[in-house]
Formats: structure tokens, sequence, C-alpha cells
């Protein structure tokens, strides 16, 4: 095997299920042929949320584990996100006297999803979420005191770790597993290919070592010929936890062509399609895959998540409002969901080419963590004023209108009804935009989160298109899987999918 | 080979592409042991209006062309549909006096399509729709005088088969064929797998004669034991033409779980997603694969697409109204979109259990093709009444408020202006509703087409994800490709795909 170059193995890579099925005999013999180099129980690609929490579960068994990560920092998406963890019936949910439901989370998670999610899938979300918030908790992950309300949720159920930031919850993760003798963890290292024996079932990966992701190639999963090949067996099975393809320049293109090869992401720079993709050539079953997300928070005046999303998530979005810059007036409910806010903003965006200004006052930010008001005053993208004229001035909003949005504004939330929008301001506590100073950001959506991908069952295993059943030795979570969100996801409903079917993945191996 | 059974051949052919790749050397010496039953130039799958246009233009070359159908009859869908074919500056067009142009043609495509098309394939559609027209024109294919002016179009420019049906054109064509001496027609005949030389390139198909496909089983691509397998060699390529998946209830359901295993369709009951399944286990890249057509024309009180479809689609909606039964009102855009008016219709019939009645009167049917009355009269779907009172009556419609709406709209009509709904009711000749007798049908909206699929460049070549190039000896046309139609189609706009993307491959191979 050690001769078959890459370049080769590219080509035979192409070949598909025909010509193997004529080399049926000779790939039978030659599966016991394979020379591993290494061989472990569960092999788990990623290092998000899902793959720590699949290999937590399955390493607490006893089992021999390793966490196949390409790029050369461990975490992926999850650590750089917003720390937001959706819980069912939680401590704090208790402590704060909300009334919540599996059911409500599931309607609210449909209504966002425009009703084509799985309900099998989200059930076991929305009932096992606490298992999950349970076990992020016990490798050390702290969470801000008071739960966050975000869009599109009937009730407040977020929890938002202590940093603000998904890093409060991977690292814990992450030194728990580093603790454990019998989990093997690698950088720079990439998934290539399924090995499967003779009866289809997956019993092994060819990976790649010493792999240098290059972020100034166009498409790293074409084009980059770095790292070494080595075969891993997986006695117990596989775990695809690598995420979605927002950074992925050409598979995003053709569910999209809207979507330029420069548009921003929130993602990291390896949030591409090629693990995806290599699932489909088994048969995996693609759920979705045309619905991509856009996070409505982001600001044009930096790359990536950076630090004006947490801000506007917590702070504007729920204590203040966003205007259009040229009108001085509202367009859109700022807690509606994710994909009615990006389509509102776009509108701007795209046709105007004018920014949404998001605002909030300075009991706004008392309100929230500190840590998230001072990163992004620091960073720049959120700026200071001591007058709405000020603010006003600086982005050049009709002062007038403007004055007269806020004012209303006030009123409605005085009333507890937002007539234009619809927006739920009995969930802003109260808190009107009033007191000095006054905190504004340009707001733009992002590439954010794919919905689509594998379809899995509840036991997390990737269903077969050939039988319907299973791919034995497969599994997957996070969001490399399909039908959770259905067409949008909710905000803060990414980390419980992730967490919760990793574990479950990790039980069930 | 023989003695590769078809259950190892499955159990096989759920071995992927790494498993594969170990067994390189010994998968290329077995490419050279295939025994081919049969060679032919061109294996075409399928046998609608894309495989017939492929063959016609392939077998004109000299090419040595077998068509290959797993129904006991030809013409999947396109021999029951109705008949319509939009053409860019056309022959009528111009007798008409019609002003519309390519980039018309692609923005009211984009709109529909929520604007996630791919200009690039709906361009080439719109620029060789004509080519199109003259090809079946050539076999035969006969047409109205009249072009009909349907549902999102901004002007008129639709051909309708002087039959009122796909068989006007299907028909035509396939007696052409079969004049060829080149061409090969294969019925009961069923695309198994793809067979690729060591390269990489589609060089053959797996194929099983004989087959009898069976509508009694739930699930007839998995559960179908019949048939003989034979291989067939492809010198110069394979074009998929098997169309969509709207009968597949495994498949349409991962995409939207509310579509029960009941729910009724337009389509055949081959139109399984057997086929797009196989060639994405070669790499081709899926597009748009989650969504899904309802045709807004259908009736509850016939299956299939029945006699209603094409009355609805000509008489009702663009010379009439539909009404809800509870209220006698409106409720949409007769004329809107596919996407739109289902999901209103869906409104009424899932939250209310109401089927809306399209009404029209006899002005309007004097307008149309008389067997599309004749056969919705005979099928008893569309009923006639000598007065107002007797359909409402017959519906248990509201008396007083039906006609209210009816002087309403015969309003709006005279003005050339609706303001409720925004019907472009100047495209309605000036009839009003007011000659007796009147005409009643129920309506409903049935599965209809399937929007996403394999993504081929403007050669009509399937492109692979490892590349991002085209899999080499691989063409595909019509309902099968994914990105030309978008979100949602435009009523007519999928005969001049199919044709067009034929002949492409036709002319490419």
């Amino acid at each position: 095997m050690a001769n078959v170059s890459r370049r080769n193995f590219f080509k035979i890579g192409a070949v598909g299920a025909g010509m193997i099925a004529l080399g049926s005999t000779a790939a039978n013999a030659d599966t016991k042929k394979v020379k591993y180099d290494e061989e472990y129980d569960v092999v788990i690609i990623g290092s998000g949320f899902a793959a720590l929490s699949a290999a937590i579960t399955s390493a607490e068994k006893g089992n021999k584990v390793v966490i196949v990560e390409k790029m050369g920092r461990i975490g992926g998406n999850s650590v750089i996100n917003g720390g937001l963890l959706a819980v069912v019936h939680s401590p704090k949910q208790k402590a704060e006297g909300v009334q919540d439901s599996v059911e409500l989370y599931m309607k609210d998670s449909m209504k966002a999803g425009r009703n084509i999610n799985h309900p099998e899938l989200l059930k076991v979300i929305a009932t096992r979420s606490n298992d999950a918030l349970n076990l992020v908790q016990k490798c050390g992950a702290k969470f801000y005191d008071k739960l966050s309300h975000l869009g599109g949720h009937s009730v407040p159920r977020t929890y938002l770790s202590a940093n603000g930031s998904g890093s409060g919850i991977v690292i814990p993760m992450f030194n728990y597993l580093k603790k454990m003798p019998n989990v093997t963890i690698k950088r720079r290292t990439k998934f290539e290919e399924f090995i499967l024996d003779d009866t289809g079932s997956v019993v092994g990966i060819l990976a790649k070592e010493k792999y240098r992701f290059d972020s100034k190639l166009k498409d790293d999963d074409r084009e980059n010929k770095t790292g070494k090949e080595k075969y891993y067996k997986a006695k117990k099975g596989v775990v695809m936890a690598s995420g979605g393809f927002s950074r992925d320049i050409f598979y995003r293109k053709q569910q999209d062509p809207r979507i330029s090869d420069d548009a921003d992401s929130t993602n990291q720079p390896g949030a591409t399609a090629g693990a995806l993709l290599k699932a489909f050539e088994v048969g995996a079953v693609p759920v979705h895959v045309s619905w991509i997300q856009f996070g409505p928070w982001a600001c044009p005046d930096e790359k990536g998540f950076g630090a004006a999303s947490n801000f506007n998530i917590n702070a504007t979005f729920r204590y203040g409002i966003s205007v259009n810059a040229k009108t001085g007036k509202r367009y859109m409910n700022e807690l509606a969901d994710r994909r009615t806010r990006a389509t509102a903003m776009f509108k701007l965006v795209n046709d105007n080419k004018n920014y949404p200004i998001n605002i909030c006052d300075q009991t706004a930010v008392d309100n929230i963590i500190p840590e998230l008001a001072e990163k992004a005053l620091k960073a720049g993208v959120v700026k200071k004023y001591n007058t709405i004229e000020d603010l006003a001035a600086a982005y050049g909003i009709p002062l007038k209108e403007l004055k007269e949005t806020i004012k209303q504004y006030n009123n409605y939330v005085k009333a507890g009804k937002d007539p234009d929008f619809g927006k739920p301001v009995d969930k802003a506590d109260g808190v009107q935009i009033a007191k000095a100073p006054f905190y504004g950001t340009k707001g733009v959506p992002k590439l954010h989160h794919t919905m689509g991908g594998l379809k899995i069952n509840t036991k997390a295993q990737v269903i077969s298109t050939k039988t319907k059943e299973p791919i034995p030795g497969l599994y997957a979570a996070g969001e490399i899987t399909g039908g959770t969100h259905g067409a949008s996801r909710l905000g803060s409903c990414s980390i419980p999918d992730c967490l919760v079917f990793g574990m479950i993945a990790g039980e069930n191996i």
C-alpha cells in the first residue's frame, strides 16, 4: 500500500461503487492487506464541541480514542463562537422561575427552521441538554449568572460561557481530556478517506499527518499536497465531527451563487466541505445541504465573528434597536430568528449599500457581562457616544428621525408591545434607550452555520441511502449532520446539538 | 463477474472510496476484465424529454445509442405532464407582438427561484429554447395556436402541446427515434451502477434487464430483486436523464419530514432517487437537493397530475379565481409562482381542512383548447354549474361573499389592477367571471418537481467534488440536475431545461 502515491490515490478515489463492485473479490482481499500504522477503538474527526464530547464519553468507558484535527489548533469554530448553550429545564431556569419544556424548545426550533426540522432529533437535543450542561460543568466550564434570552426563543434558556466565548467551554473539555491516558490528540492531521471492510462497515481511516493547512490556497481540500499518509484502525467506530462548510468557497457557491468568494464568515478557515463529501461517497444521505445561515449580528469593521457579534447578541438586539442609517428608522424585529433578520439586513446592505446601525444605552451594557463591551470597545467596532446627537452624527443618521424612533421604541417597551415589528419587548426587562453614554456599531450578516449535512438517527449513527439503516461503524455529530435545525437554526442551539449528539455517539460506540 | 450476486454487489456497493483506494491495483486490473454484454457509444438513462433529446442529437451525429428505461413504458413524467414549453424569441411571440428577452426569462426564473438559481445554466436554457422548439417540431410535435401566459412569467412565452399534454411532444420524438437504426430502446431495464476506468472516467454501466418495477413496494429501489445483470460499455459517455425524486418516500422525507408516505404526487411511480444517489457516490456535487416543489393546480378528487391540473393552469388561474370555500374570499395571487401559491393553499388545506375552490366562467373555457375542459369534465374533477348560486351551494361557499368577491374581481380586471393580491389581471385578456355556465374544481398542491440534483456545467457535464472539473464520460440533463430552477421553478420551464441540456449533452459527447 505504501506505494500508492497521493496522486494515484486521488485518482482511484474518483472511482466509484461501480468499478469497486467489479473489483470486489480483490477489494475484500485487500481489506486484510491494509497495514495499519496505529490502532484505536474510536477515531474522532474534528476537535470542536461534538468531537470533544464524543471523546470524553467514549474514553470514560475505557475506549482508546484518537482525535484527528487538521488544523494547528484544537477547537474549530467552537473555540471562537459566542459560548451560548440553550438548556431546557436547567437549574438556572428553575432559579429564575422560567417555565420551559421540551415541546416549547421543539416548537421554537421548528418555527425558525421553517418546519422542515427532523423532530426526533430535536427532541433528543432538548431532552438531553441538561446532561450536556452537566458534562461540560464536570470538566470545569463556568457560566454567567443570568440566562440570556436570544432571538426566536420563547423563554430565556441560554447559558452564556463566563468568558463570553466558546473557549470557556472548549478549554476545560480539552484539559479534561488531556488528563486521560487513553486519549490521543493529533493536530495537523487530516482525515482523507474511509476504510471499509467487505461488509461495508467503516473500520478505519486514511489520514495525513503533518498536514499544513494553507489559508492562502483558494481551495485547501483539493490543492494542498502536504502531509504523510497513515492508516488508523477504528475497532469500534469513526465519529464524524468535523463541522460545517461556511468557508468552502466552491461548495457554498453551488448552494447559493450569490455568495462571493470573498464573502466574510464568522468561521475559522478550516471549515470546508471535504469530510462531508467523503461521507456522501460511502452513501450517507444528504439532508438540507442547500441551507446556509448568515449570522445577523456581525460587524463589517472587523473580520470573522470578531468582538461585535457577542455585543449585539447580548446587548443591542435585546436591549436596543437596529436602524436604517439613511432613515433613522427601525426595519426589523431585533429578536426575530436569524434568517428573518439576515434577510432584512441584506435588503439594506445590498440594495441600498447602507450598513444598519445597532444601538443601545448604558443600562443595556450594565446588564451584560463587562468583558463583552470591553472587548468590543477595545477592538474599535463598538463606539461610545455621550449623546444621541453625537451618535447620529458619527453614522450620518438623520437626528430628528432617530430621536423619534427611540422615543417610539421606548414607549413600546413601556407598553410591552411592538406594533411595528413584533419584537418581544417584554423580554427587554424594561430597559429603554435613555441613559448616556450610548453605544453604536455597524451591522452586517456573515456566513455562520451550514444547516445541512449527513442524516443521523437518534443514536448518532449515519444513515445509508442504500439500506436506510445505519452504516456500521460510522457516527456523526454537530454541524456536519443535517436535519436538527431545519432551514435556519436558532442562536445557542448549535452547542447543545454538538454536545448532545457527540455524547450519544460516545455512549453508543 | 457473472458470479457476483446481486446481494454481494450491493454489499460491495456500500464500500466507498477508501477501500477501493486500497484495492487500486486490483481494481485497475479488473477494469480490463469486465466482460461487456453490449457496446454503445452513448448510454442514456431515462426516457423523458432530456433523454430523448440527448438520444436524437447524439444519434444524428452517427453515434450508437441505447436508451435505458426501468419502467414498462417510455416517457417518464414527460408523457403525463402539461406539455408546456417556455420559449424566448419564439415565432409565436413575434406573431403576437410579445417583447421578450433572455434577460427577462432569467429575471423571472431568478425571482421564483429565490435568487439561488445558477445564472449560467439559466442563460443557456433561455438562449437555446428556440433550438429545442425546432428539434421537437422537426420530430412532428404540434402546438396550440396561442401562447399561454403562466404564473410568474412577465410575458406570454409558453407553447402548449396541441393535445394539452407532454405526450404530444414525447410521442413524436419517440417515433422519430424508432426510425433511427443506430438507436436501441430498452424498457424494463434499470441502471444499477457506474463502471469507471482507472482514471475515474465513466466507461459503462451495470444494468438489470427484465426489471419489473413494483409500485406495491414501499421502496422499489431497495426492495426489488427482479432483473438480470448486464454490462453495457459506453465508449463516449453516459447521460443521466432519469428525472427527479418526487415519489421516493424515504428520500423526500429526509428533506421535508412533513411529507407523509401517502402524500400524492403528480409524478409517475418510477420517480425515485436511486440514480441521483449513485451519482453522489462517484463524487457528483449535490445542489439544492432540499428544495421540493408542489404543483398548486392539482385536485384532491383524482390521483396524480390528472385532468384538473391543466384546466387550472390554463383556465381558472389565468381567467378566474381561487377562493377559500369557508369564506368565499380570494386568498392569493392566482398567477404567483408555484411556491407562493402552494404555501397559500397549504395554509387552507392543512390549517383549516378546507380545500380551496378554483372558479371560472364559459368565456375562460372558450379561450382554452377544448380538450382540456372536456377531459376534466369527463373525469368529474371539474364541474359545470348554470349559476353562481348552484356553484356556491355545491361547495358550501357563502353565496353573498362569493358574489361580492366575483364582483370585486371583475372590477379589478376592468381596472387592470388587483390591489388585494397583485395578480397581473392585465394578462386575463379582459375576461371577467360573468358568462354562464360556471366551472368549479377543488384545489390541492401535490408533489411535482424536485429542484435539486447534480451540478452540471453549460456543456451538460457532471461536475466532481474532487476536482471541481467534469467527471469524464458523465453527462446529465433535466430534473436530475440542480441549479437551473433555484428554490422554485416556474411552470413551463422544465421542458426547455430538459430539452436544451439533453440536446447539449448529445452535442458534446
